[in-house]
């Protein structure tokens, strides 16, 4: 695996706060697999831009998205459209003592290609489990994972991992000297995204338990 | 202030999972302004799609985005670009029994529309307080507001709200009927943003409390 990006494109270059700009492969890899989910921005048939949320995994050098074949706005994903696809990670509120300087810490990768559909059942089966992993670690050892007649309802969408780049912020807010003294309070509030209490389905048979994959739930990267 | 959209267009009618679809302003309204961020979809000059994660801020009808004049990822949307604006907050990871069945819950809008430049002053205080308290109610009475000078360094634009519909999953895991017997937990994690102890500037002054906006900080909505 590439342990870093062959170097910014024209468009993962990062322009504005270029001092953000990250384009190494632990960084962009660490940001995929703690994001929960994507926004995938392509063109429709008619070229007019769709924006979906939806779940991702990455395995090596390719990141899996799945959909369902009966869809309609996987469709054009499905046929090849270009992908600009988004994570991001919100870390926190920077508030300055002025508006304008008020800033997020966050982390977000951005990733271009074109993905292809997935068919060997082999790399079906990896595409399954890796999402279902990527949603709760442990969770592809606990779920039924899917029969062919399911493999034959699932898109399965495969984007190489070879043009990306991460912008992260971090630290507390840069007001300008002009405004130092102002009697304003300025900080960061760090935000978490933290799992609550697991809500049994009404119809759990009798004698389970909140299996691994729920009471250890953590994102990978352990943030 | 309408109550309903429209109706959905054919870009905005939900397709995949119809029942999940919900065309209420006021749904939609809770959902824009509970989501902290955005991501805004669009094509760039050369009609290739770029997706940006983004503050934003409804005031009644209109969505207002913010940028900097000198970031090049704005030129495309100041210049009148189709915008696909995407809010998603994830509620819960949906755990069924099988992983073909595995689901999120989720409450999800998507805007469709051209944005304009706000260049009106009187209008620009209006984005930037909106702005500021979406990031934290009350901060817009807490910071020092922009100035002249750096208003004229913000890009400040408006997206109207009029063609948009939300897309809601709620409750517990939906098994096949042949899967309810397997010894498989099944139900719903619920996932919180919480916010962490303020970290203070270490530049700031003494005698300065936390303020109301971060001891009391809450996202409008109340989840």
């Amino acid at each position: 695996m590439l342990s870093r990006m062959p170097g910014p494109t024209p468009r993962t270059q990062v322009h504005r706060h270029p001092e953000r700009g990250d384009y190494d492969r632990d960084t962009i890899d660490q940001i995929l697999d703690e994001a929960l989910i994507c926004h995938v921005a392509f063109n429709d048939e008619k070229g007019a831009p769709r924006c979906l949320p939806t779940i991702h995994a990455r395995v090596g050098d390719t990141i899996y998205l799945h959909g369902s074949k009966a869809a309609r706005a996987w469709k054009a994903l499905r046929a090849g459209a270009e992908v600009c696809l988004v994570a991001t990670i919100v870390d926190g509120l920077v508030l300055a003592r002025s508006a304008f300087n008020h800033s997020m810490n966050y982390r977000s990768v951005v990733v271009f290609g074109t993905a292809r559909e997935v068919t060997d059942p082999e790399e079906l089966h990896t595409a399954a489990a890796a999402i279902t992993s990527h949603v709760a670690p442990g969770r592809e050892h606990e779920a039924r994972m899917p029969t062919d007649a399911e493999y034959k309802q699932t898109l399965l969408l495969a984007l190489p991992l070879d043009e990306a780049s991460a912008k992260v912020r971090t630290g507390a807010p840069k007001d300008d000297a002009e405004d130092m003294e102002l009697p304003i309070w300025a900080g960061v509030l760090p935000l978490h995204t933290q799992p609550g209490e697991p809500e049994p389905d009404p119809q759990l048979s009798e004698g389970l338990h909140v299996p691994p994959s729920v009471t250890g739930y953590h994102r990978p990267g352990g943030h």
